[in-house]
């Protein structure tokens, strides 16, 4: 059998699995290059430095819902239903990798520190979602916001009153019990505010 | 002229005052006690530990805006400009606490964290006069929720919502360019949702 290829998708993987093991502040590229059993000069033709590699693992780790999260973005249902499903499954999304993996997570967040513009591109696709979903509603009449209202604007409205329900900062809250209420309190708040 | 007598409001003066001096981890009752020129004794007369102490500190320190937030919320205005003027001032509080002197805040977040019962006092406090507001605005019918709706339970999901605008965690952004339109968004939409 030939030797598996290297790809940057399996370079990432086996990234993955050394921070977990030796966490943020130990893992190398040479760790690296070991557990895929090649030289770190195989794994530096794809990542040119440490620092592209950790961004690009952060890229990976916080866009892993973009696909499902714009597949409901793009549903066949009514504004309304569309943006409660959307912010739901982003929480859902968020709340299982905290709860999942604490120890992956913390990883994560300290790699988030280090890339702010990645976590800054990572919202801004998700906030142009929400924008998408926003736009049609009004267009079709499904959501009462004036015809001349900034998708965008009011897509970052809706996303930073939601906060509390994918801001990582809050993630300590989401085990609590009482949370899933406030969700639905805070989403029905946010719904009214775009519907009316 | 008499000494000054000893004053549970003058210890907690001092007690900021060897805070900002000493920081959060070195400051001590006898620090407190040689800055008043007094025993540690006459200091543990009105505070019975030096935990009872820093509680105190604490919940002055939290509670400095409740009396001008309480005002505004009883103020003789529509609800919606009520709840606006409110939601305004407390983010003119927190914002000036964090940018004057971002030390004692630093000093302060972490009393906060080893004080959670007096931070959740200080929420319930603030979640209860927007609930006055919104019980007041719906019986009057300058809210649009059905008059079943319970009024605590809204006022905390506004509570939530309005989260990056509040919430200390959130202090770095509070100097930030765009964020007096990102405030103005955020309460146009809970305002929307609340008055629908």
């Amino acid at each position: 059998m030939p030797p598996e290829t290297l790809t940057p998708d399996r370079i990432l993987e086996a990234t993955e699995d050394v921070l977990r093991r030796f966490g943020p502040a130990k893992a190398t590229v040479v760790d690296v290059a070991r557990a895929l059993g090649v030289s770190h000069g195989s794994v530096y033709r794809h990542f040119p430095s440490k620092a592209a590699l950790r961004e690009a693992v952060t890229e990976r780790w916080l866009d892993q819902s973009h696909e499902t999260l714009s597949r409901l973005a793009r549903a066949e249902r009514p504004a309304p239903e569309r943006l409660r499903g959307w912010l739901a499954a982003l929480f859902a999304a968020k709340r299982a990798k905290a709860g999942d993996d604490p120890e992956l997570f913390a990883t994560y967040m300290v790699l988030a520190g280090e890339n702010s513009q990645v976590v800054a591109r990572h919202i801004d696709t998700l906030v142009r979602q929400l924008a998408q979903i926003i736009q049609e509603g009004v267009a079709k009449g499904e959501l009462g916001l004036p015809a001349d209202t900034d998708p965008l604007a009011a897509a970052r409205a809706a996303w930073d009153a939601t906060g509390r329900f994918h801001d990582p900062a809050y993630a300590a809250d989401w085990g609590e019990e009482g949370i899933d209420p406030a969700f639905e309190a805070v989403c029905a708040l946010v719904l009214r505010g775009l519907a009316a």
